[in-house]
């Protein structure tokens, strides 16, 4: 088949554009990092949206929404959160416009400057904080348990389709909390839902496991995260749950009256996830073919194309689909009949190939004298002949078969590119050639990390949940470690 | 029982800022403007959202997300539109901060200018064709049927939580056609979309009709709108759907190849509901004991509350009400047990009568001995004794009811408050002392309309479908009119 873009191995990088651009998921906007998030792309992120408030619901959660503007002071008010977000974002200094007085459009109408400038939210914690301060007076206030699904901007100078973007969409979940405990078990609950998210319905396996110093979100006592690893050998960050300590309520002054009748400030936590995650999806599973997507995040699960020659053959065939595509409705696939008469059978057979459709159907005159279909399946391009008896049956196994292939051959991936490195040639050599995740001896210092980050470019992705316990020595400087860390270059 | 807040009579505007306060639907927060959307309101919000994009989707429509920011110049492409959104706005002129020289906290880095300024979308038309044109280029490519679903900011400044605030969350539909009747097809069903979701989730029926001039969208050729009439008198226009003409399309050079392989310019429409729709809902149902709520946009339909005396008391109800909220749950109603130990059971009959909840089961030992519950409706107070069989089918049916009854309540109230006015001083007095939708002549000059909302403050809400035609004066100027048009002060 002629390809009409790059290969992963000709050109990782553009093939990933290739495929965002042509499986028509998103594109770059009139305004420099901010995309478009075109239908079909917005239908994968509509269909994470609802899994993940659906788990967010079922653990305890409710939904509220809060200003998209911060006041600039506010920023200041927790020192580390403001040296980590308050740099690079939007600032809106104006609130009008007015007739430019030569003619040309509109200008900044120069009387109407705010006293305070606003910045578009990087983040929320700090607005939400200083909203908590009201709601929250005694223990039987507590826990509040609110996730926010907004937009967020960061005036980010590199951006990539998804990746990193100036503005993206996300979810973020912010709560108070009467004890140390439950806010630590709440970050943990929800970097296991985030876990869980990622691997019963992106089909991608994670590491799950907690940020060194250097890499807490800023204002954090503990990041923990899911990391994941994409086709090129670069980790990418899924998913952070913070335990925010008493931060926040000591910036923005939240005190409660505990059991004991005593005020104390309360424990928080924030924990998000972004469209960020449509990227991983593509590279974590699409070829050089286009886009695959696991059923359980695709739009459309199965397409059904008709093959035929004349009107007569077409209304045999739309009878027979109709039944079938009732069928599948009934247990809840989603299913696209194909039925354009202007476009040729082989161009949709390569459209939805490129669209990452998980299931292909394909039906002629001599399947149905036969009582068959032609089934095709996107992960493997395998094709079989299926019986139209207990078609419905068949095609439901087949998306839970692709589902859990996906999520198996991710797995492999990342088991044959996971990889120990004892000494720094090794470590050097395994990112150069391999890439992938890294298991290296490190001296705990977050000096060494630094430098080995700039030396080798690559981060400590995550001190995983349960590491096991093994004397070393630290790759750079030979210090003793107790422990291997997992490293890797990282997008 | 005690108030805790004003009634309609006494203060309306207060009466409508307690609801909202008491019920725990929403606050002003930090920023000037804008609202902070508490979780009780958001779950209205969610219901309405739910319903409506249901409603798009079934109507061939996809969602999409669009660029935050609009670049200035983008405005005044569109000479009506600049005129219309480009004036109070949030103008982002900068994209970093840096630590104060002199220490305190952050400052704008003059360095870091825009070379053009930047505005937090008060619309998307703009942007949205600005990207369409690289979407069409022949008839083939349309219609294009894009929602989106956003916040959009508008700089007010009066503002009223729900009903006018500066940031609000909405959507907004922006549709491609190919021909001009394809595009006031769209725009009238949308219209129509928008009066079966106000008549038939909000039980608040609504006048569907044109707009003036005046009144029409900065950059339409036509606006077709709903207005409801509040229970102040006072109009409220609860939906807009504009046909765009080929405005936007000439503003943004969008041509496409028609059918007969002529380069024509693209044919629009937009549409748009907002977070506004919660404030006309309140206004439309609650009463002097607080929110009153429509079943079918209630977060919570049934609440259960338990009377007991002893433990043994209490298990013996749980385990009755167990039984029954599965009963419940599987018609699809949403219901609430409220078995917390720490409130007296009169606090939580106030507390859900002011939160609106429309069917509240109280259960004691009594009920259980004589196999029936205390069903109590929000709408009418009423209290009826209902017996155990059968319960579920009988709370299906009162929610109908309910949601029938408060349909049939606002439409009368509208009934009674849409009169007719022959002259001036019969349509001030109208106006001053009753309210409502009054039914007056006018001479079709936006002159004479301009200077009777001078003089009245008094707008035309809309031309009604339909409307029938009768000879008459101007109740201003006595000059000839063929119809009447619907006056109202408004929201």
């Amino acid at each position: 088949m002629a390809k009409s873009f790059s290969t992963r191995d000709e050109n990782y990088s553009q093939w990933y554009n290739d495929i965002v651009k042509k499986a028509d998921l998103a594109e770059n906007s009139a305004v420099r990092g901010c995309m478009v998030i075109k239908p079909y792309g917005y239908a994968i992120w509509e269909k994470m949206q609802r899994a993940l408030d659906d788990m967010f619901k079922e653990t305890g959660h409710v939904n509220a929404y809060f200003p998209l503007f911060i006041p600039k002071s506010f920023l200041s008010r927790e020192a580390a959160h403001v040296d980590g977000f308050a740099k690079e974002c939007a600032v809106v200094t104006h609130y009008r416009l007015i007739n430019d007085p030569d003619g040309n459009g509109v200008v900044v109408d120069p009387m109407a400057k705010l006293e305070e400038e606003l910045i578009v939210r990087p983040t929320s914690e700090t607005i939400i904080w200083d909203t908590y301060k009201n709601w929250i007076q005694s223990y039987r206030d507590l826990p509040i348990l609110c996730n926010q699904w907004a937009n967020v901007v960061r005036w980010e100078m590199r951006t990539r389709l998804f990746l990193r973007t100036a503005e993206f969409l996300w979810q973020e979940g912010h709560t108070a909390h009467a004890t140390k405990e439950e806010a630590v078990e709440e970050t943990e609950k929800m970097l296991g839902v985030y876990a869980d998210f990622a691997e019963k319905f992106m089909a991608m396996p994670v590491l799950r496991g907690l940020k060194t110093l250097n890499e807490r979100f800023a204002g954090a006592e503990d990041t923990y995260c899911i990391e994941a690893l994409m086709q090129d050998g670069k980790a990418l960050q899924a998913g952070t749950s913070h335990f925010l300590g008493q931060n926040f309520a000591k910036a923005f002054d939240v005190k409660f009256l505990n059991k004991e009748n005593q005020l104390d400030y309360v424990w928080a936590t924030s924990w998000g996830v972004s469209t960020r995650l449509i990227g991983a999806l593509i590279m974590s599973h699409s070829d050089d073919n286009g886009l695959v997507l696991p059923p359980k995040l695709a739009p459309i699960q199965v397409v059904i194309i008709p093959v035929y020659k004349n009107d007569e053959q077409r209304i045999a065939i739309v009878e027979k689909v109709n039944e079938l595509m009732g069928k599948l409705k009934a247990k809840g696939i989603s299913v696209k009949f194909d039925d354009d008469d202007s476009k040729r059978s082989g161009w949709k057979f390569n459209e939805y190939e490129l669209k990452g459709v998980p299931v292909r159907i394909a039906i002629g005159p001599r399947d149905l004298e036969n009582n068959q279909v032609e089934v095709a399946r996107r992960d493997t391009f395998e094709k079989t002949t299926v019986s139209f008896d207990n078609l419905d049956t068949a095609i439901e196994q087949l998306l839970t078969d692709i589902q859990d292939n996906l999520y198996n051959r991710v797995l492999n991936f990342r088991e044959e590119n996971t990889r120990k490195a004892d000494t720094w040639e090794e470590f050097i050599s395994l990112l150069d050639e391999k890439g992938g995740f890294v298991l290296a001896h490190w001296d705990g210092t977050p000096e060494t990390e630094e430098l080995i980050k700039e030396k080798s470019k690559a981060t400590i992705r995550c001190v995983p949940f349960n590491n096991p316990q093994e004397e070393g020595k630290c790759i750079l400087t030979g210090h003793p470690s107790k422990e291997r860390v997992v490293f890797a270059r990282a997008y």
